[in-house]
């Protein structure tokens, strides 16, 4: 029998697709309380001896969250964590790896992230707060707005999140550059690019989208001279890690105006702290980590949870397995 | 030799493509004085008689717009007018087709449409109106917003319009069922339905898109009974005309709070008037009828215009002609 720990939110939720599995789970409950209870019988953290945990967006935004990765981390066979993030720079991460543990990713926000990068983009095109600002003051406006058709988008890091950025700004009509290692198959992008040949593309791109792990290599990317070589009226985006942008050198060049507007979900320091000059930036559209937050997301990172969970218990391979060696990388970044 | 009116601002930036025809074409101009004028010499309007006009965006929309039909309609020999509308809902339409001139319609404003509607859509599902006042007031904001994958797009009129709006709400994963007369091709829809599948379909509609031309049969073709039909938490999309919708009803639609949103860019008396309950209603996303005013517009319109005006100089058939019985037709609504 394989002893499961759940936030008890998730559990009473999912009861009946855990009960299918019978004898062959068990499940440690935590509550809001921060207690452990097994069949209703409370448990010491010492003792929860849990071999898998789903680690979702529920519990991993309560706050239960430390308790729930106390418990996890102090299972000496603990043999499977899902997680409800793309990415793993996070030190429990880190941890669990190196406890041998094997960690699966989800990426059921992709969808929910490219609907907010293509509606942060056309916001600007379309001249959304000169528009409202008409609409409060009763003006009936009439001004030309930018189409997003023949628009360049340069998309850095080419997985779920920025192949769905592209097939949705293609339907437009825009040209889309991937930016990606293995260029084997350009999928919804015009073409594919390296890493290497960002600083030759930035001055022909109009929407610069970062939707790429953060790790040693990419911390502050986005530095000053990446803004200096972008193209005047150009819109600059971060679904990605805060981490990917030095924010300074940022906050510089949108007071020179090119960029000409940024969209930005993620930020160095989250919580972003209430004295930031990004909150009331002119040129900022900004949101707290949340671009992925849809309804749609926790189905999709439900159904994955469950599927990897009989696989887990029939012993067969399980879906989006994190590489520990990658999980390592970018926790040093 | 043809004569052909002109704004004076478009004849001047149009110039070299004129000149190109030589001693085939002159070019009468009309001033922002309102002074008619052929190679500098003043001409009244009586004595216009010109048989090609382009009536386009600038002159439409600008204070001479009186004086240029005047001067067109006076011209016993046309035989020619290039709109840079897609309707032909204007008086001054139907006088060019009693004069047995060709009127060729443009859709080049299709694309800034269809951007248009998917902005006001998304920001709605993203709710941009929450978004930006937590940005505002330095909250750190994370709430669940809805994404467009999954949601049922009813497009009621499945042109140029309807199917640039259909191309993008489906590369976001949305369902679109189109309404059309002729349903040989589905194009982008999923599938097509007839006008009279509208009331069977509005209960499964997330988003209800007007793009179809005013006529006698679709004047407040969106009653009471519409909206009464339409699922809760929908958004009604109108940017085809205001005459397509009864606006008390859609007010007390609103009120009720089905559909959740309207995003509007036309109206039954345009501009809309100062005390009108849509300017400050909260459900209400509202444009002064400038959904397809983008730069490309009037790219595409231009050579539109300059591909027919060669048609016509060689007496081949004209692109985009409308029929003169579907023009009475619309003026009759």
């Amino acid at each position: 029998m394989a002893r499961l720990l759940l936030y008890a939110r998730t559990a009473e939720r999912l009861a009946p697709a855990l009960a299918a599995h019978g004898s062959a789970l068990e499940v440690l409950v935590l509550g809001d309380d921060g207690v452990l209870r097994l069949d209703g019988v409370e448990i010491s953290p010492d003792a929860a001896q849990v071999e898998a945990a789903w680690a979702n967006h529920e519990v991993f935004f309560s706050p239960v969250a430390r308790p729930f990765f106390v418990a996890l981390l102090k299972s000496g066979g603990l043999r499977w964590v899902q997680s409800a993030a793309a990415g793993f720079d996070n030190a429990v991460f880190g941890e669990i790896a190196r406890k041998g543990a094997a960690l699966t990713t989800s990426h059921g926000q992709a969808v929910g992230m490219a609907d907010y990068v293509l509606h942060g983009v056309l916001d600007h095109f379309q001249r959304g707060p000169e528009r409202r600002a008409a609409q409060g003051a009763r003006v009936w406006w009439r001004e030309d707005f930018r189409e997003a058709a023949g628009s360049v988008w340069l998309i850095v890091g080419f997985g779920a999140i920025g192949q769905g950025v592209a097939t949705r700004a293609r339907a437009f009509g825009a040209e889309i550059i991937g930016v990606k290692r293995d260029r084997a198959d350009p999928g919804p992008a015009h073409r594919l690019v390296g890493l290497e040949d960002l600083m030759a593309e930035l001055p022909g791109a109009d929407v610069v989208v970062l939707c790429l792990p953060l790790t040693p290599s990419t911390r502050h990317l986005a530095n000053a001279a990446v803004f200096a070589a972008m193209k005047p009226g150009s819109v600059f985006v971060n679904v990605g890690r805060g981490g990917l942008v030095d924010e300074p050198a940022l906050l510089a060049a949108l007071d020179r105006g090119v960029p000409a507007h940024a969209v930005l979900d993620v930020f160095e320091v989250e919580p972003l702290p209430a004295q930031s000059p990004f909150w009331d930036h002119p040129r900022v559209s900004l949101n707290g980590h949340a671009s992925g937050l849809t309804g749609g997301q926790h189905v999709r990172n439900e159904a994955l949870f469950l599927d990897n969970l009989e696989r887990f218990l029939g012993g067969r391979p399980l879906r989006n397995l994190a590489d520990p060696a990658d999980i390592v990388a970018g926790l040093a970044g």
